[in-house]
């Protein structure tokens, strides 16, 4: 395989969490990175970053996961890195919307917003991820043409009293990365969908709780860097024993 | 209790299926009747058919399952069964969106109107249901202020290589129903998802395989009256004993 | 069918939970009923208490669920209740033997006790009456030749910090009724699993437990006559509409 | 940590599969091994392989997965490699007993059998292991005591036709997993369970299928080296990020 492979990641979140984590962990293996998202300052400084570290990478800002912007995104994307000399070989689907309320107090507009982001962006996602992959060759050592990643959640298996709209959509994104999986398996695609059960230290999770025991204390909060970890080893999985589903969470979680 | 009881059904397709045998059972335990639906046509005959039975019905068609229509069907229904009169005791959301395309086949189009009436709808259709729910009574043989059903499918549980944008808000149906009958069984609200597991026999399946062995062997198909009689079952179930996921599949199903 | 129907139940503990309330149930619909169970004396006042309502019925004690007190248990019934004027048409595996106990104090006693009647006596249970089963002919109404029906529990789909031993065997459980529905279902023999999600009421929980509130609180603990209503409603349904898995739980239970 | 570290493996079958694969990949990290199994010449075969590769092991036999024998092979490993120079770090217990008939041919001693390997030999394996993770000081790397893995299969989560015996055993098994990842993860013990969904190639399904061209196709069944290499990972994964279960599965495999 003689063109440079790529890895694409839409939801980059604040620029410090599971999506760019995963864009350093794919460039340190040899992919150059075409990132998504929709805060087009934390992107362009993600970028910034990566390229420091003499990483090849483009961002595509967009105001939204709706299935033109996607496109939009996708088609830069292939301009950007042109199949004479790039193959896209691994993409993560890592963008999400979540609400945590009281069922009567979620909006039309919640459950919309958490459509729009989990279902049709992921849905439009892997459409075009799934037809550039279609046009690849299979990599002699894992058996792939490549790798579809879901960044999923403990809300895509367990709906509780608060997270209607979210677990709403991360069930069905649970749903379309299973169907991918098995029709696509037989066309040596790849589709996983970690479960992250716990919460991610972040630069939004910082903020938000302002809690440096909490940030210290590695039992209890899933660190970017180790999820990324998992997302390479899944891409590295040879063709004989692939893993769809996998759960991750902090040793001292409850469940 | 002194009020009326209403039986509020969404989703009644051709009028022969699971929400017309299902306006049926609950009319013959002593409900009045509100029909949901988007065949205007459709409706008014089933309209015609229970009145010429005996019971009391209004039926009430929407263009869609997005959020507004969904409200206007509610605020028509509390306009002809007023409060002082009635309440809305049971209500079952049976509309459904099926798709079955191979993955690259599903269009956006495809996802939304999916996405419309499996999921906007049925969090629409249930706001406005636990509301109304919220001011019953508590019933004093089945303990309950309601009870909020939803027709579920196995592609709520499976997502294979051609039912993805189904299976998606399947799952998100699902979800929602759990959430739901977490957050509401403490105010003795009761919600259920029976998971239909096979092929339901109404005028529409009927048109579709024109199969009169398949229509008379019993043992291979749902019979809507059948699936009715379980959500009987279901609203009866006193408060000790409450059912929140059920199978319902023919004798010979394979799974 | 002129053969009268014989409802057996394996199971009884003390005489006054969910095995009771069943036979009494099948009775109500025009079973005689046959008994088994460890406890003789217990055993043989229910015998006697069902005797004083005009229920027909037989309890036959077993020292455990062993496969050869299992296997004398039947032949004991069949002499009993011979064929030529009687036939098994329903069963309930309703043993148990509960170990709540931090893993490194559960012992290999504990996890033999555990097998033998979780898992042991089910298989043997199952033998004896899918074997029986095999011989009727199919009721006209329900589609059937007979419904076994297992006690499961939630302990059958979680396993927890200290029901390593309980969830072991109530898993294995739920594993031989759903290859018992798959297999027999095509035979039209009915398989089903209620999952007890929830503490059941009985002369054990009492009396452990000795709390005239929760005793009276219906909303937080399951009535042994709910579950037998579950039970007798599975047993009619027909065959159009089977049913593998419900869970059962008070309006209350947080899950 | 200046003891060294032991990885134990139960259930080595004929000595080319899984329990094999797994003992090299450990080895080739730095642990020394210790092998349990019920065949003494294939066992004392793959000793001598792995000594001639530079391992240190040492072989125990044992007639059966009855908890004496388990822990007679416990007293001898502890004897074997005292704790003053080394420490049990990693464990796999990769015993199994499959049956696979029509469940009226199933045997009580099937049942027995199936129980003895599955059930009370990964209780009494458990025993050990836990027992002598506790002793252990955490991994500064990992965050680990020591890890404990089940080789699951899919006939742990799906029963079906012919897989009665098999599967409940496999569902016990998944159960005790899952209590033991509960109880144990805050105290820093890893217990994971991945599911094995197809065919794995190794001496016996060599010699059983007779078939080069399913061992030569690397789509169609998994390879003990790969399930090895996926153990190793979740032994390297930190504490911030562990998997209890992930399912490994050819890439057409269907499902």
């Amino acid at each position: 395989m003689s063109l440079k492979p790529i890895f694409v990641v839409a939801g980059l979140g604040a620029g410090g969490g599971t999506g760019a984590a995963s864009a350093r962990a794919f460039a340190k293996e040899g992919y150059s990175v075409a990132l998504i998202g929709r805060r087009e300052n934390e992107l362009k400084t993600l970028e910034d970053d990566l390229k420091a570290s003499g990483v090849e990478v483009a961002s595509f800002a967009i105001p939204s996961y709706a299935h033109g912007d996607v496109a939009s995104a996708f088609a830069q994307i292939h301009s950007r890195y042109p199949s004479s000399k790039y193959s896209i070989r691994a993409a993560l689907y890592n963008a999400t919307h979540a609400v945590f309320k009281s069922f009567l107090d979620v909006t039309p507009e919640d459950v919309q917003s958490a459509n729009q982001t989990n279902i049709e962006g992921s849905f439009a996602f892997s459409h075009h991820v799934i037809k550039a992959f279609k046009d690849n060759s299979i990599d002699e050592v894992t058996g792939k043409r490549g790798i579809l990643i879901f960044t999923g959640s403990a809300s895509g298996v367990r709906g509780h009293a608060t997270n209607s709209a979210f677990a709403a959509g991360k069930f069905a994104l649970r749903a379309l990365s299973q169907s991918l999986a098995k029709e696509f398996g037989k066309e040596n695609i790849h589709v996983a969908h970690p479960l992250i059960g716990g919460f991610i230290i972040n630069p939004l999770s910082r903020a938000m709780r302002n809690d440096s025991e909490w940030e210290q204390n590695q039992d209890i909060r899933l660190n970017p860097e180790s999820i990324a970890a998992s997302y390479v080893y899944l891409a590295k999985q040879d063709r004989s024993s692939w893993t769809w589903e996998l759960d991750l969470r902090p040793a001292h979680e409850q469940w």
